[in-house]
């Protein structure tokens, strides 16, 4: 099904796209003369055009928030937070999430068509890109829905570094911003975790440096190896534990059993590496960790971080998760700081939850019901009527 | 280097191996028609034959614990810790350290000809060993040096693991125990990490099954990404992050950076990669990762840890660092607490570190003091002349 969307350059099945003609000019000073950007929509868009709520999804998410996945069949990813009546109300709200580009559901990214009239997909040629090049494009997005001013922009993890981002690049179009189980810059352990799942991208043969969606194979075995080691980072010890434990699937220690399924924390792990290759492209997950990585907002601001904020007048809530050990809640507190020394309108919720950073995607009231509160009264304080 | 060893049945570059002709019968019921142990000595024994230290080495060590390597060229791996004057003093102590069997430096493992005369090696077919396993090899090497009762055993990681062990299959033998940095079970998120581990060498096509062996490949990508994954674990994430932050080693962001070598911890990740294949044997990495996964120390005595040392009369010091987070304290307060519920004589130490899991390996002066002050008292209490 990956492969269906690799081979289709208009991305005929991707329902709404909007494809910008003058391109956009990336970081890296490479200029996309294509730019494409992916996005679904919930709710209603009100006549003042100022109840539009943006969500920015994490590294392997996309932009369907809260409808069946197309590829998968399975719920949206933040069908727990976003709907009717939910914490992030779609009758109440208009919410917009798109692709990132760099990604593989639409929006430019590594398995679109280059830029040029051959048809082949950009593969490893794809420029570099950073979260600010996923922001950027995002504004396109939301001028182009006719939005000057977001009342929110809202995400967790990767989500959450485009948050800041937004806040930093396009203040006064932020009324309100949520980052959610983040960081202001990945740290050596964040940067070494994603190395080793592109380095495990890289030993797959299949991976042809790069060029495999010219071919009919695709990295699959590097790919899944590189989803594991990064789904044991957003899951807590606790949580892993209390899932898992030591229970083995199959009998006891035996001549047959050294490398079958033992544990069922293995089985759960092969099964997430193996459902994840169906919808994932692999140039996307090198292209996108990259960019998390290159992710630093202090040092965009001369190594101040307060500096990325200067006279913001948005609403800040930061929200962190205590079993978190991928963005503990340390990297929160250092945002909060920051927004404190430029005198932001801040608040920082540490939610106690033992899931660990996986919590910003599962059921956790006490979660929602921050969420909620804080956007009830932003909104107060925007005018939007209840 | 590796291929060489595989390729001599008789291992005649392994110094010192003892080969035992009736074998050893492993946990999962098949019988070793041969078995090797390789192994190293360091001091001399003493008379009454009362001085001897047994140290059992981790995941990825061998023999060389005081010696220079003769395969990487670089220091034994304890020499901080173990030789002359140091916290275990081979002017004073004769000690001895043998290559794990599963292992790949001269003791019956993977790369081993297997017990037919095919010459070939066991590769995959080599059975599945436990930890008890390794212990009983290591028992017969020190009834071979005619030994009775070691004064200690000592090691730390899956090193500890096998301390446990030996303390619990043979207390009469066991004088004073250190496990250092280890755990009486591996938790689901030990599990995880090494099935990552397994999962990068199985997705490796020079694996080829395991009969590589066979052939002239070795499956060096994928054994190469196991040990990074396994390199974030043992360092704290403040230890990554005070040995390379985010440094980086090339230029900005630029059109040919994406896939370089960017910060300097994916440079040292590598590294440490690459060299590692230089040394180390896939399918012993398979079967001495899948030997921690099954450890269980309760489970092996219904449950109840405390019952694996009841009547023990070693005595007991074990030894965490604070800012280890694959083998915690909390794994250290575990069997303390199983070995008080015992009556047993323990100390439990946790030394403050930013080093993380590696800390044992490293110069800490104040676990090195723990260490040496425990062994002293024992002497005394062992009647060992100083």
């Amino acid at each position: 099904m990956l492969a269906g969307i690799m081979d289709q350059p208009e991305f005929p099945q991707v329902p709404q796209h909007a494809a910008f003609a003058d391109g956009l000019t990336l970081e890296c000073g490479t200029h996309l003369a294509r730019l494409v950007v992916a996005y679904r929509t919930y709710g209603t868009l009100n006549a003042a055009r100022s109840n539009a709520i943006l969500i920015c999804h994490a590294l392997t998410g996309d932009q369907y928030v809260a409808e069946t996945h197309p590829l998968t069949g399975k719920p949206g990813w933040w069908e727990a937070v976003v709907g009717p009546g939910k914490p992030i109300d779609t009758d109440r709200y208009f919410v917009i999430c798109s692709n990132v580009i760099g990604g593989c559901l639409g929006s430019s990214g590594p398995a679109s068509p280059r830029d040029d009239e051959s048809g082949r997909p950009w593969g490893p040629d794809f420029p570099p890109i950073t979260i600010a090049d996923m922001v950027r494009a995002q504004k396109r997005l939301v001028e182009h829905l006719g939005i000057d001013r977001l009342f929110a922009v809202i995400g967790g993890s990767m989500g959450g570094m485009q948050v800041l981002q937004w806040a930093a690049l396009y203040p006064a179009s932020v009324f309100a911003a949520v980052p959610i189980a983040t960081a202001a810059w990945h740290s050596a352990q964040n940067i070494a975790f994603n190395e080793v799942g592109r380095q495990s991208i890289f030993a797959d043969p299949d991976w042809q440096a790069g060029r495999y969606g010219e071919t009919d194979a695709m990295p699959a075995r590097g790919l899944a190896v590189a989803r594991m080691v990064a789904h044991i980072t957003y899951l807590s010890e606790e949580a892993l534990t209390r899932k898992f434990g030591r229970r083995q699937r199959s009998g006891p220690v035996g001549a047959n059993a050294l490398f079958g399924d033992m544990f069922e924390v293995e089985s759960y792990l092969r099964h997430q590496g193996s459902t994840f290759v169906n919808r994932f492209d692999a140039n996307s997950y090198l292209t996108i960790t990259r960019a998390c990585d290159y992710f630093d907002l202090a040092a965009e601001h001369g190594g101040d971080l307060s500096a990325a904020f200067a006279g913001t007048r948005t609403r800040f809530c930061l929200i962190s998760f205590s079993s978190d050990w991928l963005y503990p809640t340390a990297e929160s507190r250092t945002i909060a700081r920051a927004l404190n020394r430029a005198a932001a309108n801040v608040s920082f919720v540490e939610i106690a939850s033992d899931k660990g950073h996986d919590a910003f995607l599962l059921d956790e009231p006490d979660f929602h019901r921050t969420l909620a509160g804080f956007l009830a009264g932003c909104a107060e304080h925007a005018g939007l009527a209840a």
